[in-house]
């Protein structure tokens, strides 16, 4: 069995232990706050709280309109792009950066598309994050298309002539499921059928190498392994052949607002797209968010002289692959399930439980136990682990409480099952 | 003449005067600048220094994901809605907030065009703001519609059965004209049309009366005179009528993200849209830019002890009225024409001048010398004015400092010909 202090040990050894001390995280300690949350909202770095006071105090407060240049506001997005694109696979000026996680999927799939025209289906997973089918769905009742959603197991049956483009995110929300990009782009590009991947749960928590798998297009979301703060701008990129043939042809996509523009300061009455990645662009970025996110993604950069995402891949398989072992040892007989894939590389950065009885109730008593990990409904209990600040111990203590938590059957107490209007 | 004490009388007895204390201009007091660009950028509210820290180190920093209840982040967009309503004559629960005004433009559109099918036409403005026209354009083209651009004073005959929508900036960005937001509506639904106003440039700044109007749609900006920060989200309004109707046919937008769903957080794979203006909701919203936007609001609702939008309507044109003035008096003879009617009731909150040698030149002149207006292509010197903090003094001083310019001839200088990258 291990022991509390097996985890010490290991925390003592972790290359990238020093990298938690970029985060805002003394409250949460002193607080006995387990958090194991980070795959929805990532913890605060130290350095946004310097640099948003900068932005609204000297670049806002001091600085005004002057500030699209003087301080940069107007290539901010594009530096943040490129900067994730190296923890990605993808290349410089490949990644903008602006609107929501669901707007950045609603334009790769016109642009898959009108990429791919003549078919008739568009294939996702039944559990793919509700906000990519609900864009994919109300695409296809305009196009009068076919939405198909399967089982993550009959992805590769169902590939065919009919499909147009796979839509799928890479680690699964619910599951933590991490498909094999590169196997399913290939099986996706053999039957015809463009791919578009949401990394919204795998940038900055596994690897991702979008030109090692050729992929087509992908979006990803900045507030989860990202830590770039709630409601923190999304990310789309698409491979560099599908931009050069938008340029020959003048492609457009639907949200042509005017900082995707050619020229947008030429304040012309006519739409001309900016090259490859910028016509993805569509309003004017918060930049208050944009600074934040700015700093997130320089957590994650932070480990590259520490083993960069090697690093954090190994951390992540070590500490989801602690988390499966302790609860099998120290919590069987009360009704919890592994829904998590068992192999490595099929893990995201998270576990995911269910229960028979009542998940719900049981996140409750946990999280007033201190453990922040979250509710999926119907029956899911998901723990997100953030290799950059999600210690071992944690893990183990974490483990604790929820064994603490089921051997009293606390979670039974009528407080933790009612819900909230948001869980 | 007026002369300067003159201007200090009229900000001594001006009752919007305490009003300027709410901004963070030490600054740029102590500077010596004349910023006459709030119609681009709002200047920052001293209560967003204290408002998005708090967002930052404690909501976010120490709240972690409870903060979308604990913190209310999750009503934030919807508190601030209903708080802009009242600024342009709409009821609470009609404007929803969230994206940019190009991406309200959009849904907006759409939304037009599902109500008003069989018609072949969008009409607009030539000098429209350019985004709108993009998004139309693009939109256009993909129906097979015809995206119509006529001058200001052809509006209203070219609204015949073949117009679908009318999509109309309330206050021009570029000439500052203020359209008869009421008798366009009546001419529009005269011609069966409907109608989008962007109030970019008009919300917080002049008096809007949507209902009043009967208008249809409308969109709007948070980072101009609702001093909402860089990038601030953006609102969208529908009328209830329309909002009903949308209910009963269960009309959903193309952006049919997952926190516009009637139960987001069941997580269910089919989408069902919230209802009334919730459904124009798409994603997550960048929470520290919405943060930020709520005290912006906040400075144009404390007016409202002060006589409120009536009394914001009444300075704007004595700012304006004066600067136009004291320009034709001090400056006449240097090639500078008056763009913005003379006729208040056609008058935004700003002033634009046009000028036959080189604009951009005589901005960055005037720049130098302290007074920030911006240069808009080809010809257009562009002034705003903010009621809640633009003084009587500090049009003369602008105007004096505009005569100096002009008098010396140093516009002339090369260095000030010299265009960067963004202007």
């Amino acid at each position: 069995m291990t022991s509390r202090n097996d985890c010490a040990v290991r925390d003592a050894a972790d290359p990238l232990g020093p990298l938690r001390d970029l985060f805002a995280l003394e409250h949460i300690d002193r607080e006995g706050l387990i958090y194991l949350d980070g795959n929805s909202l990532g913890v605060l770095p130290k350095a946004a709280i310097v640099r948003v006071r900068e932005v609204v105090e000297q670049e806002w407060g001091v600085g005004l309109i002057r500030s699209w240049t003087a301080a940069g506001w107007i290539d901010l997005a594009q530096r943040i792009g490129d900067q994730i694109a190296t923890l990605i696979g993808a290349c410089p000026g490949e990644v903008a950066i602006g609107d929501s996680t669901s707007v950045n999927v609603f334009k790769a799939l016109h642009a898959a598309l009108a990429l791919n025209p003549g078919r008739t289906r568009i294939l996702s997973e039944r559990i793919n994050f509700p906000t990519d089918l609900y864009i994919a769905e109300t695409l296809a009742r305009e196009r009068g298309l076919e939405l198909t959603l399967v089982e993550p197991a009959e992805i590769g049956s169902h590939l065919d002539d009919r499909v147009a483009v796979l839509l799928l995110t890479h680690a699964n929300y619910r599951t933590g499921q991490l498909h094999d990009m590169r196997e399913l782009t290939r099986a996706a590009h053999a039957a015809g059928a463009m791919t578009i991947w949401d990394l919204a749960h795998s940038a900055g928590a596994a690897p991702v190498d979008l030109h090692g798998a050729d992929a087509d297009f992908a979006v990803g979301c900045g507030y989860k392994y990202l830590n770039g703060g709630p409601g923190a701008p999304a990310f789309i990129w698409a491979n560099s052949k599908h931009l050069e043939r938008m340029d020959r042809e003048g492609w457009r996509q639907p949200l042509s607002g005017w900082l995707g523009h050619a020229a947008p300061f030429a304040f012309t009455p006519d739409y001309q797209p900016a090259p490859g990645i910028l016509r993805f662009i569509c309003g004017t970025p918060p930049v208050l968010s944009l600074a934040a996110l700015d700093c997130g993604v320089d957590t994650v950069l932070a480990a590259n002289p520490h083993g960069g995402m090697r690093a954090i891949r190994e951390k992540s398989l070590a500490l989801t692959g602690l988390f499966i072992t302790l609860v099998e040892e120290r919590c069987a007989g009360h009704g919890l399930t592994l829904v998590t894939p068992r192999d490595p590389l099929a893990r995201g950065s998270q576990v995911s439980l269910a229960h028979d009885g009542d998940a719900y109730a049981v996140m409750q008593a946990l999280i007033a136990r201190g453990v922040i990990g979250d509710f999926r409904p119907p029956d899911i209990l998901r723990f997100g682990f953030t290799p950059l600040y999600t210690r071992f111990v944690d893990v183990w203590d974490a483990v604790d409480r929820l064994h603490q938590v089921m051997t009293s059957g606390e979670w039974r107490e009528p407080k933790f099952s009612i819900r909230a209007a948001v869980t």
